[in-house]
């Protein structure tokens, strides 16, 4: 007996990414229950952000300015580029303040199963980035996924033309991690590329 | 390097409940990366609720029309009130369709620990609803918490006066419910209220 505005607001909240109808009511509810301190300020956010959000023509970032404040910085051209999958994984590498060059966001990886192939990612763009003079390195920093890999692999193969080095992150042991609660997968890489201690 | 619309809109997303920031930086990029087919629908449907989702003045069930369907249907008068905490309490019971008769919401359960009183809850409006003449008989339908049940029986004490049938709901297993998996309270509550067969 919910009404139907009430109906069709859970739904499209289900329809989140990781979220359920369970969650979607909770959440629901306590937006009705708390229309001037959730409800109406989420709806003044979301229109903020659906108004002034866009998507930066030059490295597919997202913000309100194009090109992107990144793309944008002079201190940031220090001719290294750094291949993301998604803007998560740039801001996650923004988190963690470890990279000070510009970013290409690929807005996903080669899938044959989710039928994603090249086309549907900014390679083109990537391809046309690295070609210019702007660019002298390129780092992948894609997941480690089987498909993410395999895009790494598309990625160098393609960049090869432009005869600029290419490297990718390390592949090892989380810090913090516990040997007994890694994947075999992980450990038999761990192993492998161990280093020397001094 | 988030813009402050993007992390403003993040930051509202987070303090639903059930989601944290990680999940939130999932959502809102999800609704960015789908402005016409995510965020803007979502935005019209949250607006839709803001604007017509109200509190019923008589059950506090929340609904487009004032009073309630739920109230406002003359086939659903049959004497029984069945007290719920929460509108998704009422909500499931609708979906379980297992009761015929009229809801009350009391908004919430008696707790020290969170400072909730009785004057938060509707507790007023529920005794008065019991001792007209509408209602012949309430039905407790309140979780088994420890605050839930403190509520269930604060609830029998205050409607004794008007000399109608309270009950609650019964306690015992769930269906589908593995013994392996229950916790003691549940096992003797089962245990003491076994039924004989016949």
């Amino acid at each position: 007996m919910k009404s139907i505005e009430v109906q069709r607001m859970i739904g499209h909240i289900a329809k989140l990414p990781g979220l359920g109808l369970r969650s979607a009511r909770r959440i629901g509810l306590h937006l009705l229950k708390h229309k001037e301190k959730a409800l109406d300020p989420l709806i003044h956010v979301l229109q903020e952000a659906a108004s002034r959000v866009q998507s930066c023509p030059i490295c597919y970032n997202l913000d309100t300015t194009a090109p992107c404040s990144i793309c944008a910085d002079v201190k940031r051209q220090n001719g290294q580029l750094c291949v993301v999958e998604d803007v998560v994984d740039l801001w996650a590498l923004e988190r963690a303040q470890v990279f000070q060059g510009h970013y290409h966001v690929l807005g996903g990886v080669l899938s044959a199963i989710q039928g994603v192939g090249p086309q549907q990612l900014s390679l083109n763009a990537l391809a046309h980035r690295v070609a210019g003079a702007d660019v002298q390195e390129v780092i992948l920093a894609l997941n480690t996924t089987l498909d993410s890999q395999t895009t790494s692999f598309y990625i160098l193969d393609n960049l090869r033309a432009y005869g600029k080095p290419v490297s990718r992150l390390a592949y090892g042991l989380p810090l913090g991690g516990e040997l007994d609660y890694m994947d075999e997968g992980t450990l038999v890489t761990a192993f492998k590329s161990r280093h020397p201690l001094d």
